[in-house]
């Protein structure tokens, strides 16, 4: 095969990076894939580097020592967040998204797979460098941004479940209560699906009380790992005290009107 | 800004088409972006594309009329394909996998980001040129490869759920009956989650008797809407005679001998 030309070389650089977000590449194994030198490959990732920050399409780090290497992070840049964010504010105002009952119909937006990844790499910037094994969530709605966040920080999905199936094992169960309806519910976790001693993230497409999260926070205990995070897409204003604290969220919705046709939804952060 | 060296424009323009699969740019869209002319952005996607024929990284696709573009397909090559098949067969026959009952635990597989990426490529590879206009599953397990298979084809997820939710609005209710157990269950879906007359696949990551995938044919016709696919990561050999016809398979499985902690999983197809 003839050799790669410089700028082949660059391009094929950058798109396994991109298709391997958060996880060590050595200059070797580019080496061995492209067959160049390491020096000049060096030379090659600067111009990277360089290109990502251009575009905000993420950052090149470097790791030290024996299993050192390079890695690529798609850390969203501040306007691409921002456009995001009223991107999201236009779409979830319109009227016909409002259902008897004064809720909120998002399913089409939280199974895009386009908008599902722009914020799931939102979620991701809130847990880059907190050395995250694990993003749990809760069955069913969360699992798409649960899955992208996991993807882009390049750890396992965990998702926590209502009910047992033999096909999982034994497993901890633990009962909570919903933040909102105060229903009893019960979580699931198949033992064999979480290593001891863990740091995880939570991520889910609404929070309400915050009952579920409080119940992922003992479920956690069970399982002797610690939340080092959580994020979800939107919250609600009200009750404005949740059960848990510390956590991001993208949106806070304030209030759906549907006798006016109105939805007051912000963004819950300054950009 | 300084203009962009035909090493970066590559780079960047194969970043673009490869963060976005299967959907249309316009050249005059990658002009604007890179201030570059178009003759010579034909150049840098011809380069583009030679690379990605090179390393088995997909397709790039020429669209031609007023609404015309170019598109990158991720479609996988056969070698890799080959390699992800075998890479499957020998993670999934470990027999510390063997559950009592004679179950197989493999959520640690359908969880994991790169995994569930690597079937979903092989998953939308079948699905290739079918004009598919949205992917389905059925709660819970299935969803991160199924939400992977839709972001490769850039289309929605429509994700059918057990129980209807308020917060969903109207939907079209069915009762199924599952092909292995033989119990009956009932499938959700939103009125409003499907377009009527649209072209659906069924993606999920295990099949026993066919009754999920039968079911999901019942709930098309009341949307009005065509399965032109279904996908599922593994068959199981027993029952041979399935509910549905015509579903493609990456992998079956004969047996898990709990006794002889010997388990029996074989390519469902030759490669």
């Amino acid at each position: 095969m003839d050799k790669l030309q410089r700028n082949e070389r660059i391009a094929a650089v950058l798109k396994v990076l991109s298709d391997n977000p958060n996880k060590i590449f050595t200059l070797g194994q580019f080496s061995e894939m492209f067959g160049t030198a390491k020096s000049t490959l060096s030379e090659d990732i600067d111009i990277v580097q360089k290109l990502l920050a251009r575009y905000q399409f993420g950052v090149i780090e470097t790791i030290s020592g024996a299993s050192g290497g390079i890695r690529y992070f798609p850390i969203m840049g501040d306007e691409d967040v921002q456009e995001t964010v009223q991107e999201l504010i236009t779409d979830l105002s319109k009227s016909e998204r409002i259902i008897p009952g004064g809720f909120l119909y998002i399913l089409d937006v939280i199974f895009s797979p386009e908008m599902v990844s722009k914020i799931a790499r939102i979620f991701a910037r809130t847990f880059y460098n907190k050395d995250v094994d694990y993003v749990l969530t809760m069955e069913t709605k969360g699992i798409p941004l649960a899955f992208m966040t996991a993807r882009y920080l390049n750890v396992p999905l965990i998702i926590v479940r209502h009910n047992n199936e033999a096909t999982d094992g034994a497993s901890v169960n633990i009962n909570y209560v919903s933040g909102s309806s105060k229903k009893l519910q019960t979580m699931v976790l198949p033992l064999r699906a979480l290593k001891r001693n863990s740091r995880i993230v939570f991520v889910d497409d609404f929070m309400k009380g915050g009952g579920t999260a409080n119940g992922i926070i003992e479920l956690a205990k069970e399982f002797e790992c610690q939340l080092v995070g959580t994020a979800v897409l939107v919250e609600t204003a009200e009750p404005t005290k949740k059960l848990v604290e510390n956590f991001f969220s993208i949106l806070t919705l304030y209030n759906v009107d549907d006798e006016n046709m109105a939805i007051d939804i912000r963004p819950s952060f300054k950009i």
